[in-house]
């Protein structure tokens, strides 16, 4: 006996190596949020099939959101991707030998599988501080040219500091909602006073999320070489950014309206020792920077994983996350080094990744600079910023273990009408 | 039979036209937090009073924070603010006939009356979201003297929007709490590269804090007619700023460590219909808002609200809240304008509350003039910024009904040493 949904070829984006966690409801119990586990195009109910276990760390996936498992930390985390690494493995071979435990794993984890097609995924955490970062080096560049023609591109700190501003946390929704065009004031520079009405320069900014677990107490600083032990997973991100409503309100005090109406998180968070294979040096980092950003690189550390942002079923973008300066380490220790505390369930994001090519960029602000020079779709339709009904999804791989790869849970959302 | 706890003068500043929300807890039970409500020198245990007297909204304040009693609405509000005041008007004069609904009153109000001095105060709300606003004129241009000496002093948008940002929801303290000196980068001008340590200018902001009650979902703006109906009440707020940290970090994506370290809100909220007789217009908005942020003066109002702030007892300021450009409703109003959800907790504060006059500005940066003028304390001792051991408190008052006078619950903290 084998299962063809257990049985997984060493490739499948989803496979043994992955094993990504999120929320799903089923159609019959639409209420019910319960925690998942990615396998294949297969979810398994994760709360139930650690009861029926009797796993000691069940009750903290017998939950609605991630945040409670988030609070058990890396030792745990690790605990249970072993006990699933094994249980799947022995499931998905259970004719091998026919032994009892292989038998016992293959009937627990059948009984406990929902086809991916057939739930609802919802937020997998309930965010609780959501702050985004500027850490690429690439984008940052890109928009200082395009806004300060005349100065230096880069701001005086960027080097120095991983430049980071707190967002909205009740505004992050799961990949796949609808993202309703938002309105606000703009004012161009010929415009004699401000207007009002839906954005017209409606963009994506395509990120990795960090999800964090293991709260910390206010005035404890996360040092670089401890931060990844408070990072559990990634996922990918998009902060949809109302470039209009952008530009006039955030002097002095930053983006407020251009970024607060919707932030998209993939519904899948890949564990961060899934990425194991995938971290990569970071690049040279010039002026070296202060001491409280600076440790090992075991832990301050960056990830190979290339995205791809497509609008409509077009490619138009493949960032590469390899060329951010700063390290999600790094972004942690700053974050943290002034006294903040960390909860379960905090989110921060990397900011736009760009790549130093065109085809590398990561919004269609740097993709069509400002509007000036459109993309063509694979329909031959243009586009400079998002219209009505435009759906825009990211994607990514990593590398995963033995030539495998590692395909993380993508983002997507469409824009809908202004209301 | 009197009590002269209950039994209180008609101008004491927490009598029964006030009536301030708190979460408290006794030495014998330091971990059950429980919502109380001051009355004179005690607190009152709600969620026990209520539930012995079988009230139907008992089990929304039965809980360790008011953000269930913030859901429930204005009209729950109401409801429970004139039951409150009738129990405590009977309870407080049981004598004068000896009825037995006072005597029951009486009875049932002394099994449940706690004094302040024996309880401990706790963070009235788990902050969801919090948002500070930039609404005085008088802070921000003088903010804009200083910074941009050969510029206007008012950024162009400042007179079309309410200015704002995200901050830190897990770094607001609840009044009292020790307040360690952030350490973090900071360059000036003539430095060659940024030092680390702790903040040598480390400052407050008196604002006013308001609490948000009456979920919204993403997508459902709401207008400046209705959005008091989403304040339950107001607190005052220190939103103590490392300038130096904030200086060099801000630009281009605005206050991030220079404000993450802490945030102090007071204990005690007053219910916005405490306030019903400190309400004045607005002053004159020119050029006039755009039609989002217009709205009936029943809606749109300013406080007469003025704030004490004071250094180891010094007297150094009384900011005028009265004097504040943006109202309150406007702020939500624009907070929402663009999508953004509201969820029972949120917080928004003013920005720091300065008048038009030295004694009147609400922070160090404007009274010493970014510390070109030392103020000297009652102890001949001189402040540019914050000294470790310093202990900041700000309190108000506001009008009542018939010459009444409501005393907000002040908002303290010391400055502890950087870690």
């Amino acid at each position: 006996m084998t299962s063809a949904r257990l049985d997984l070829p060493a490739d499948h984006p989803f496979g043994i190596h992955h094993l990504p966690y999120g929320v799903f409801s089923t159609p019959d119990r639409p209420d019910r949020h319960r925690i998942g586990v990615r396998f294949g195009d297969s979810v398994l109910d994760l709360g139930a099939v650690t009861r029926e276990a009797g796993v000691d760390w069940a009750i903290a996936v017998q939950q609605p959101t991630l945040n409670a498992f988030l609070a058990q930390g890396p030792a745990v985390w690790a605990t249970a991707r072993v006990w699933l690494q094994q249980l799947l493995t022995d499931a998905g071979r259970p004719a091998d030998d026919g032994t009892t435990p292989r038998r016992e794993a293959h009937h627990l984890t059948e009984a406990h599988l929902h086809p991916c097609d057939q739930v609802r995924m919802h937020l997998p955490i309930s965010v609780a501080d959501y702050v985004d970062f500027y850490a690429s080096e690439h984008h940052a560049t890109n928009v200082g040219s395009m806004f300060r023609p005349d100065g230096d591109a880069l701001t005086p700190n960027w080097k120095h500091l991983p430049i980071g501003y707190h967002g909205r946390s009740s505004t992050v929704v799961v990949s796949g909602t609808d993202i309703v065009r938002p309105v606000g004031q703009r004012k161009g520079p010929a415009d004699p006073a401000p207007i009002f009405g839906p954005s017209v320069k409606l963009d994506i900014e395509a990120e990795l999320g960090f999800v964090v677990g293991g709260a910390t107490d206010v005035g404890a600083p996360v040092p670089v070489a401890q931060a990844m032990e408070h990072v559990f997973g990634v996922a990918l991100f998009n902060d949809w950014s109302a470039r209009d409503i952008q530009a006039w309100e955030y002097v002095p005090l930053g983006p407020f309206l251009g970024k607060s109406f919707a932030s998209s998180l993939a519904a899948w968070v890949t564990p961060l020792e899934a990425l194991a294979q995938a971290r990569v040096p970071l690049p040279d980092q010039d002026p070296t920077p202060l001491d409280y950003l600076r440790g090992p690189a075991e832990s301050s550390y960056g990830l190979d994983i290339t995205m791809e942002v497509r609008v409509n079923g077009s490619l138009l973008s493949r960032p590469p996350y390899a060329t951010m300066y700063w390290s999600p380490a790094q972004m942690l220790a700053h974050l943290t080094v002034g006294g903040a505390a960390l909860r379960d369930g905090d989110l921060f994001a990397s900011g736009t990744t760009s790549g130093p090519d065109r085809d590398t960029r990561g919004s269609l602000l740097e993709l069509t600079w400002n509007g000036t020079e459109p993309l063509t779709l694979d329909d031959g339709s243009t586009r400079t910023f998002l219209q009505d009904g435009d759906e825009v999804t990211i994607s990514a791989t990593a590398p995963g273990p033995a030539g495998s790869v590692i395909g993380l849970g993508e983002v997507s959302g469409r824009i809908a009408p202004a209301h």
